[in-house]
């Protein structure tokens, strides 16, 4: 059986990871869930995992670190209460080599002992949080795909993984900047603040009709655009680490948790007093 | 040659570590180094560093990480162009197999090969900030140490690190509370906001006249206690996990970095066009 976007829209977020967890829905998460945390995946060996760890705490912005498994447990204990990552994804990329072998449902097979799995927050966070604000947002208004570019700002290396941050970009009014930077950088666990506007050529994009990644988006007279450390980063390091065997989610078919967009921590069971307090 | 407290008071961050460098300052940091980032600091064999590491990221409140060496490599070099961790931090505590052995000035002879050096955002960062919003500090205006309590909250576990969390308290008057929670809350890596304010018993604490480390506080009529998570988490794990050797810094005696205290991300180099941007 297979059930349609439209009809998980109202869904909670146990019957929606359920119905992703018996194969039946295996699509993007944009827009699912309303009001929790979606997250990018990364499965791999062990023995790469310290030094993965450190290039995300080295790359905090496109690679925000919010769960991290133990070694061989499935169990992403932190983000729910039952979060199996070996089947609550709705698809899985497998690579070999730093090559995609193939693209499956469900990773139950692939499995092994030494894996660590980690979540990586992603934009949906905070693009909910400016449309909410009544700032624009092209891309979503007219069911497109993010316009990403692979910028020239260099990440820092950690052992095998390195590269250029890929940056996504949304064109806004000049007079919304402002306000699209301050909302952003109160969600530091969805690549915070921006990394620049204006002239794209300051950060090695020389032309915005042309993406990496995505539709290029129309320039409108009076719009800056805007670009953000983008979750692409994080794949693009694992393609060139060239690793044996490494697993990420396919591109929009995010890890849906059960820790509020608005938590401080990524904890689900986080019993400060502040958890889930909007500010 | 030793130098006084108050003749670095005013001394660059450069001139600073130099002198904590040759051996010439061994004691404690709070005030120096005006702006910078200062930090707690944790060492041991990369055996355990990926445990750890999953420690402060699943409690990213009492232990949040500002920056983590490269295996073998004590130049931190995320934090600053020069910064040798064998060295460059006031006095270190020596552990082994969880007991303290003794306390040193500097531990080029003790730096293995397989050692990863951990450095935690600390409370300097949002006194300072309180502090200048005239919230009023007792401790520091009494020149005392902040009463810091074992609470009843659990840490999450990771590997061998686990232990209750312990937590700093400062009184303030009850009006001030709101404004402390919205200023700190800005500096998710020095603790972020309180994790508790009020009734201390809510959190496992019985006697506020009885903290386990540091100086009991008055408690004045119309004040309220804030808790925020501290720095001293990490150390009780670390004992409690029993590791054959491990290093951290003397309480009080902090790693200064080149990291502006506003910085957005824990990297003196960051080149987006936020950094250091005070919001």
């Amino acid at each position: 059986m297979t059930i349609t976007y439209e009809s998980l829209k109202d869904s909670t977020v146990v019957s929606l990871r359920h119905a992703i967890r018996r194969g039946e829905y295996t699509s993007h998460t944009a827009g699912l869930g309303t009001g929790m945390l979606q997250a990018n995946l990364a499965i791999m060996p062990q023995s790469h995992a310290l030094d993965f760890m450190r290039f995300c705490q080295r790359n905090p912005k496109p690679c925000p670190l919010s769960g991290v498994s133990d070694t061989g447990n499935p169990m992403m204990f932190t983000l729910g209460a039952d979060i199996d990552i070996r089947t609550d994804v709705p698809s899985y990329n497998i690579y070999r080599d730093g090559v995609l072998d193939r693209t499956v449902t469900d990773i139950c097979d692939l499995w092994q002992d030494d894996f660590v799995a980690f979540a990586l927050g992603c934009s949906f966070t905070f693009e909910n949080a400016l449309q909410q604000a009544g700032i624009p947002l092209w891309h979503i208004e007219h069911n497109k795909t993010v316009p990403m570019f692979r910028s020239g700002i260099e990440t820092v290396p950690a052992g095998p993984f390195s590269g250029k941050m890929v940056v996504s970009m949304r064109m806004m009014p000049e007079d919304r900047v402002a306000h699209a930077v301050e909302i952003s950088r109160k969600y530091p666990l969805a690549h915070g603040a921006p990394v620049h506007f204006g002239d794209p050529t300051d950060i090695g994009i020389s032309d915005l009709n042309r993406p990496d990644w995505g539709d290029a988006a129309p320039v409108h007279e009076g719009h800056v655009p805007v670009f953000w450390a983008c979750g692409v980063t994080p794949q693009v390091a694992i393609e060139a680490a060239g690793l044996p065997l490494c697993i990420t989610h396919q591109p929009g078919n995010m890890l849906i948790t059960d820790v509020s967009e608005f938590a401080e921590i990524p904890n689900y069971q986080s019993n400060t007093v502040f958890r889930g307090e909007q500010q």
